[in-house]
């Protein structure tokens, strides 16, 4: 199992300190929506720039344009590009043959997806390469959990690997290690931790054991 | 009917430069997705700056964090913000939040919504300013139009505005007309053109007569 860091409230120099920290321990660094919408790819580019061995995703949930988004994001450094799930066909496609171009990877984000074990089989024949079972922050604040669809997800999955994401932290990382995921994301659960390199290796620690 | 021209593909000096030919003439100038992608809010705050009389639509697509997405880019200047459709209703809920605390507006981009009457209805209630019906490029590709979902959504809106974007063109100026939205979208048509603000006032002449 990796682990993601999501930064998603922060600016390029504070995302720079941050992976300054964790770069040796963390798997993948998540240059997060709300961060790219503000600064664009810069942050993508300083990281990549900065820390070169390190895994850099940019979550920029495309919807359209898949082949010029992507390769915006590629161009920048990102190693792995996430696209909506919801999104057409055509645009899964676009950024899947986006990322082959020039060997890099796709997430595809299941969030507001309503029958996630369908679309995901979908997603597994399409060549991309982790489908992510996603509760976004809006909709976590009604108590909704990602682990239920996590399991479905994981069941129809044959190439794919699968991610979770939405409200990851120390709470809830021995039920979500039951189900197994590839891919862990946790956000503020480590962002806003007061030891952030403590914090990331205590849940490295819980994901390996 | 009004008239957005979005940019898409261009650098924030490159959108400076287009506007500065047409701040007089167009009604809304949407920063595009790709261009948001690659610099952030920056393209925003630029034109904002130089040209605070004109309305910029800022084509955010946000599909989480509706509280915080939306007031950076209400943050940076924008007078419109865009939410994807497909968002849960508390993303919806969010963004209107957001604007309604600054007095700016929100636009709903209905791209890859299955049931596009019965969500226009949803978004309607909601108090979403306008409503978007969205052919998304790469699935232009294969020939598919907005129009025929404009004229159904349309029906259904009570209080919300409706606009419509994908492939609009002289070409197809004439059937957009006659179903009447309140906001006709216009990008790579207005954009390629050798004489952008010959394309731009002969379009707005197309809509006016």
């Amino acid at each position: 199992m990796k682990l993601q860091i999501a930064i998603d409230l922060a600016t390029t120099e504070k995302a720079v300190e941050m992976v300054s920290l964790i770069h040796d321990v963390i798997d993948i660094v998540e240059v997060g929506t709300p961060l790219i919408m503000r600064e664009g790819m810069h942050p993508v580019r300083t990281l990549k720039a900065m820390f070169p061995g390190v895994t850099i995703l940019a979550d920029t949930k495309i919807v359209d344009g898949g082949d010029i988004e992507a390769g915006d994001a590629f161009d920048a450094g990102a190693d792995i590009v996430t696209v909506l799930a919801v999104a057409d066909d055509a645009t899964l496609d676009a950024v899947v043959g986006a990322a082959r171009k020039v060997g890099r990877e796709v997430m595809a984000d299941m969030i507001c997806v309503p029958r996630q074990a369908r679309r995901a089989a979908d997603l597994d024949k399409m060549g991309i390469d982790y489908v992510c079972v996603h509760t976004g922050v809006d909709v976590q604040a009604r108590g909704v959990s990602p682990l239920h669809d996590l399991d479905e997800v994981k069941g129809v999955l044959q190439k794919s690997k699968v991610a979770v994401a939405g409200g990851i932290s120390m709470k809830t990382i021995q039920a979500v290690k039951i189900i197994g995921p590839d891919v862990v994301v946790a956000g503020g659960s480590l962002t806003r931790a007061a030891d952030l390199r403590a914090a990331v290796i205590e849940m490295k620690n819980a994901i390996r054991n």
